[in-house]
């Protein structure tokens, strides 16, 4: 009867992620139903493997043919969401089983989140006897933008990219997507684990270090399910891939609540913060920073050094962001004599010539663009903060113009180092950011603080892969 | 000569803020002249005084009158702006003596900035023998949107509002600027020290305190030039008004930068913290933050006890919101019996009822409202954090929509209490928010922990204010 066993983690993340073949257990024709949004995101977002709704009368669902039993697909099925009453699901897994299907997700609620313990353990029970691993209850599914797949119920996501992420509760992940949207961040994936009943994401870790797509991996979990291993497993993930982790429930106030929400059983967090930090986790504060790190860690080069250098406009935002690099561990380079001298030719005499360099506000366009450029072609320069303050010398857009100039000559040189941009003056530097993150420098207007807590986390990363010193 | 004395504190800042007349030396015929814009931001912000331009040549400026000498000008002048080559200010400063101008504004540069702290020094001797103050020099202006009074060389800005705002940057001013109009922040005041020479925080610090527009005080420096000064001052301040600071230059790295930016003499930062928390002033970390408690405070009422509540959604959202309650020292309140049987009338038997209350996310709107209406009408309850999820069951805006009319409701029967709400969800969040602060409701979108922070800072100045246990 069991004919499948349980896959190692990578092989079957494989499954989750990168499926030829979905079986949407519990499609339905009625728009408005979970069991209509899961087909109709899957075909709306383009997603080129094999839709098989599963549905007992319905001959068809938005033009794809129906069958009344997974067990019926004639072909492989590489994974199946499962959209019915929760009385239900445990036959539909064993179904799935009986069929080979390694991996399931399961949306249905009204498992452990109301009371159904019971109910649930002997769902992962019965999985684990017919070799289905399971991801969820509860949850809103699992992303996958470069393959078009959007195997949710809720929003689709369209922008691929580098950033890995996982969650554990739906009121975080539909933050997090909307969160991605408005800041245009490209994701590689993103899992929800809802009740989080078996795979989890210890799971997956070895997936993302492996995947091609993903550069960086954050996780949202109220509860570690095994810390030890979580530990042993991350260890050596963040030697390949920095991993941030936004650990809910924290604090006696937060654990209480985590208890209720997802009966999380969670360890003492001076515990969780010591052995996280010795294993190169970057631990979030709160969802905001966990997104900003995740997202800046998926999108900056590795430093090739710990030298960083600030070039500013304004002495007051050098000030600030010279705070900002002292608490997040940047080393502030000390300008070499004969790079000084190379400064001095572009910057007024009451300019600012240690680091942070100060052009002034006097300056145009051009001494930004020459100040930038020396910064970044210097090799004992590893890392570059750019300050810049709206005058009406030089307009917020003219500034984004020279700085993606700069970037992209040196890049086209095969320049590549961290450099973060961040910008004070009236709402227009809002549109200088964006045009500076359509050309893949990160931008932050207004909070000069957010541009360097995002490359520091880099720099911290690199230490701890051993890339720098 | 020397008619006029010193002024005192709130009388001073009474003709910087509240004039009725302004004479602008330097003012000039040529647009894209510093002097051209000061006259045109202050005919464009429609100030209701007198403007007088000071121009050796020119017959009229933008349809006024023009005089060669502050000193010729018939009546009196509460205040002036000077825009001239820094060599010719002294001597301005002198007519201004003479015809009784008690406080001016020097916005032009070229004095310590630059090096040329001689000349500073005899600028500050010359108007103080001549009974003038000084604000500046080196500044972008002074603000005061109630007045229509843009004064100054930058972009104007007209949302009149409880926050006075001060700073010691021009670069970390416009970022100030900016970021308010795209936050929409009403402000009472904004004023740019520039240098610093003369006129400081302290000397505004009990204007801002009697002033009604002015509900909460933000002061951005690099020095604090008489730390005595300042604790006795905003000791007494912050008993009716709350402060922020944002002291730049608190670690080495950003200490040596403000050194050479504005020649700020800093003391060691842990003897700023200790002496300013007993002052009871509220430190914030970054620009970001700095900002956002000032607009919290400006704008939430004061609250009448510790108890606050948290009323969400998405179990996972209260999570992350009880975290931040814990590190913001806020009391999440024990709920009595009576008032948790009056929750179940409403949520279904999942959910919890502990703080935070957790509605679930298949709650409609009207359980939203139903719930929070029951939270605010508690007078055992004292403050208020909503989160909302995205979900299909309710739409950010018709959540929106029903947090508007319980807190309407609530403040016709004259319930007023800090209420703040948090939401997760795709971006139509992002309006769903604006649609809440258009109504005076603080709205964060993605960031709980913003939410958090913000009211967390009103019970913190309620207790050093005295006001709660």
């Amino acid at each position: 009867m069991v004919e499948n066993k349980i896959k190692s983690s990578i092989s079957l993340i494989r499954h989750l992620l990168e499926p030829s073949s979905i079986a949407v257990i519990g499609a339905s024709r009625e728009p408005g139903k979970v069991g209509y949004s899961i087909v109709k995101n899957l075909l709306d977002g383009g997603f080129k493997g094999k839709i098989y709704p599963i549905n007992p009368t319905a001959p068809e669902i938005l033009g794809l043919p129906c069958y009344k039993n997974v067990k019926e697909i004639p072909e492989n099925v590489d994974t199946a969401l499962i959209s019915i009453p929760a009385r239900f699901v445990i036959d539909a897994i064993k179904d799935c089983g009986e069929k080979g299907v390694p991996v399931v997700t399961i949306i249905s609620a009204g498992f452990a989140e109301i009371g159904e313990k019971e109910l649930q353990k002997n769902l992962v029970e019965t999985a684990h006897k017919y070799g289905v691993r399971i991801v969820g209850p509860n949850t809103f599914g699992v992303y996958r933008p470069s393959k078009g797949m959007s195997a949710t119920f809720c929003v689709p996501y369209e922008y691929a990219g580098g950033l890995a992420l996982t969650c554990q509760s739906g009121g975080v992940g539909m933050g997090i997507l909307g969160y991605a949207r408005s800041r245009r961040v490209g994701l590689s994936a993103l899992i929800g684990f809802g009740n989080k009943c078996d795979v989890n994401e210890i799971d997956v870790l070895e997936y993302f270090a492996q995947d091609e797509q993903t550069k960086a991996i954050a996780l949202h979990a109220e509860s570690i399910i095994d810390g030890r291993r979580f530990i042993d497993v991350a260890s050596r993930v963040t030697k390949i891939k920095p991993i941030v982790l936004l650990k809910a429930g924290r604090t006696s106030y937060g654990f209480k609540a985590a208890s209720s929400h997802t009966a999380a059983i969670g360890g003492l967090d001076q515990i969780v913060d010591a052995a996280v930090k010795k294993a190169g986790v970057i631990r979030a504060k709160g969802l905001e920073e966990f997104f900003e790190l995740g997202r800046a860690l998926a999108m900056l080069p590795k430093p090739k050094g710990e030298n960083v250098l600030i070039v500013t406009g304004a002495g007051g935002l050098g000030v600030l962001l010279a705070d900002a690099c002292e608490e997040q561990g940047i080393k502030l380079m000390d300008i070499p004599k004969d790079l000084e001298e190379k400064f001095r030719k572009y910057i007024p005499p009451f300019g600012s010539f240690k680091n942070p360099i100060d052009i002034t506000g006097a300056s145009p366009p051009e001494t930004y663009k020459d100040c930038i450029d020396l910064a970044i072609r210097d090799e004992r320069v590893h890392g570059v903060i750019v300050g810049y303050w709206h005058t009406l010398i030089t307009s917020p857009m003219d500034f984004a113009k020279v700085v993606i100039e700069v970037v992209k000559d040196a890049r086209k040189d095969g320049i590549e180092k961290p450099i973060v941009v961040s910008l004070s003056g009236d709402v227009e530097v809002e549109e200088a950011a964006k045009l500076l993150e359509d050309n893949c420098i990160l931008a932050y207007p207004y909070a000069p603080e957010k541009a360097v807590t995002a490359i520091a986390s880099v720099f911290r990363w690199a230490k701890y892969a051993g890339l720098i010193g």
